[in-house]
């Protein structure tokens, strides 16, 4: 998608075999990129959040792979990489799914080989995870069209955190149909969870709709019951970091608030998803590992200064503590449907094998 | 209740007839405190938030109404200052309470006694406010009680925004009962919801909890029910500024998203109140007004730099709207029961008049 005018995606390479990624930490005051050469210094990305995003970090971990290849190709500087890399976050499948891919393609071929097999297979993924989520978009785009046919007015659609295009290689997961609406021009709007703690709604799918031109407004996170009572929101799409194969979603913190309100209300909710962010091995959403991040992000706050720096405040009582669990599982049985790239499904084991199948 | 060391209530008369409250917009950052001379002054302070919570923005309108009398103690002037004090704020109805009362008090009386006797007035309003709250408290403990009679461990109980001795005159609502418990050696834990976008939780419940010694950690608005979930939370307790007499409750936006979490893990849901926060004029929450603040209070953030100076930070993309409803309404459905002075109710219409009737 377009910044300023130019197309970026999240993550690219360089004539110099380094890759570079958009630095997320520093968005939205600042557009900066950084550039990764090792493997230590893709899972540092990851770890801090220069990169984000289910999508966004498998493919960062590939070129991980990639850079331990380049120094030793051996079997155990492979082994080593994707231990390294596989332990960065624990919550989203897509690293794990990234990292098996890499392993897949490289653990029965030569060494003298194995960078420039790793290097293609990385960018494999980033491409193919382009197409996907285009595919995603132009699945969930029926389902807008659909809704929009229903009403006057503008389209009005809830996203919680950031599944855009900043989450992925381009185009996005959740936002993909609203960019593909907004683009043929259907009238939507959409309300823009903060998502607090690290304030991706505000920081990334805000920054990033508005660079698109996209009509949206930031609420706070208690907001979305309100409006969805009120009336004012006719959908909700999200992401999700790793769904079960029962149907359970784990995403952003706060995603299954927003699904009680919507089950509450009649709003439909859906959850874009590529299939690489399935995990048919678990049977339910108890069983997905839920990260516990640093109390830091809620207690701090980064924004700009009057005079244009950039500062870091304390903003909670001094002294107390805080908790941080980074994301949490909605059960299926608040899902309307899944979005992915081969077409849409119910939540449940069958709606997801039919899918899954049909390859 | 005390901080360091020293009694404190929220709001206090000095030697020279004037008011001393304490600044909340400065917690909790600063510890300072503003003197109130004029009814300009007083709604100033209302619409500010210098003082904020449904039965201290009563309190303080009543002074703001002595204020008027002793500058003038005509009728003109009385309905003036009812006018100018009752549009501050739109949605606690504890202010339109107190005014009320302060009209009964003052409009048949001659000019000459008018000032003495509004200032009693609010004074009374003021005691029998601190009273009301160790009531809420005295019958909400007996809850506490009973759930930390049937588990192991600390008393888990999540609430929402700031319904602490802070949003009252001393004691609090939603808080009476915990400090309380703890005061009479009960392992109570607090989570305390940041409440977004003005963070009363962070902010001001987090420090009163602090300050009393109580244990205690801050949870984004996210939270709540991935904590539910995973059984981390006993019971919920909150506060309320308009309940209509078939139970539904306006609270600070969000209260609804944590009260449909509630019922989802079948967590009990708790809703202290003084009586004099209902509102039995109006048969549902539909009809209470909800007050939508300033976009600042979503897009800026203030807080503590290193060098210990205050600041303030924008924290959103830069040329991203906001909305922000300050309030929401919880369905009295999702309403375990009520805390007030005169006991614990079912939330519906029969429930409320058996303690009214009782009078």
């Amino acid at each position: 998608m377009k910044i300023h005018g130019r197309h970026y995606r999240t993550i690219w390479t360089r004539p110099d075999e380094a890759v570079e990624v958009i630095d997320q930490t520093k968005l939205p005051h600042r557009f900066e990129t950084a550039v990764l050469r090792t493997p230590e210094d893709c899972a540092d990305a990851i770890r801090r959040m220069v990169v984000r995003g289910a999508p966004l970090i498998g493919a960062t971990a590939a070129y991980g792979v990639a850079f331990a290849m380049k120094k030793e190709a051996s079997s155990k500087a492979l082994i080593e990489a994707l231990d390294l890399l596989g332990s960065t976050r624990p919550t989203a499948v897509n690293l794990q799914w990234a990292l098996k891919r890499m392993h897949d393609a490289l653990h029965n071929r030569g060494h003298a080989d194995r960078f420039q097999i790793a290097w293609a297979e990385a960018a494999a993924i980033c491409n193919e995870d382009v197409e996907v989520c285009r595919s995603i978009g132009v699945n969930g785009l029926a389902i807008l069209r659909e809704a929009a046919a229903k009403k006057s007015g503008p389209l009005n659609i809830l996203t919680h955190c950031n599944a855009g295009w900043l989450a992925t290689v381009d185009w996005g997961t959740a936002l993909a149909p609203i960019y593909m609406a907004y683009n043929e021009g259907m009238v939507v709007h959409v309300w823009v969870d903060e998502t607090r703690p690290r304030n991706q709604g505000a920081s990334l799918t805000a920054y990033e709709l508005g660079a698109h031109g996209v009509p949206h407004t930031i609420v706070a996170d208690n907001a979305g019951g309100h409006l969805m009572q009120a009336g004012r929101v006719d959908l909700v799409i999200v992401g999700t970091d790793r769904t079960t194969r029962n149907g359970d979603v784990a995403n952003k913190i706060g995603t299954y608030l927003k699904a009680l309100a919507a089950k509450d209300n009649g709003v439909p909710f859906y959850v874009a998803l590529p299939l690489s962010s399935l995990d048919m091995s678990l049977a339910s959403g108890a069983e997905i590992p839920i990260e516990e991040r640093s109390a830091d992000e809620m207690l701090k706050m980064t924004g700009r200064l009057p005079d244009g720096s950039i500062a870091t405040v304390e903003i909670a009582a001094p002294g107390s503590p805080a908790a941080n669990p980074a994301f949490d599982v909605t059960p299926a049985r608040l899902v309307t449907g899944f979005i992915t790239e081969r077409g849409v499904c119910a939540a449940n084991e069958a709606g997801l094998r039919s899918l899954i199948l049909e390859k």
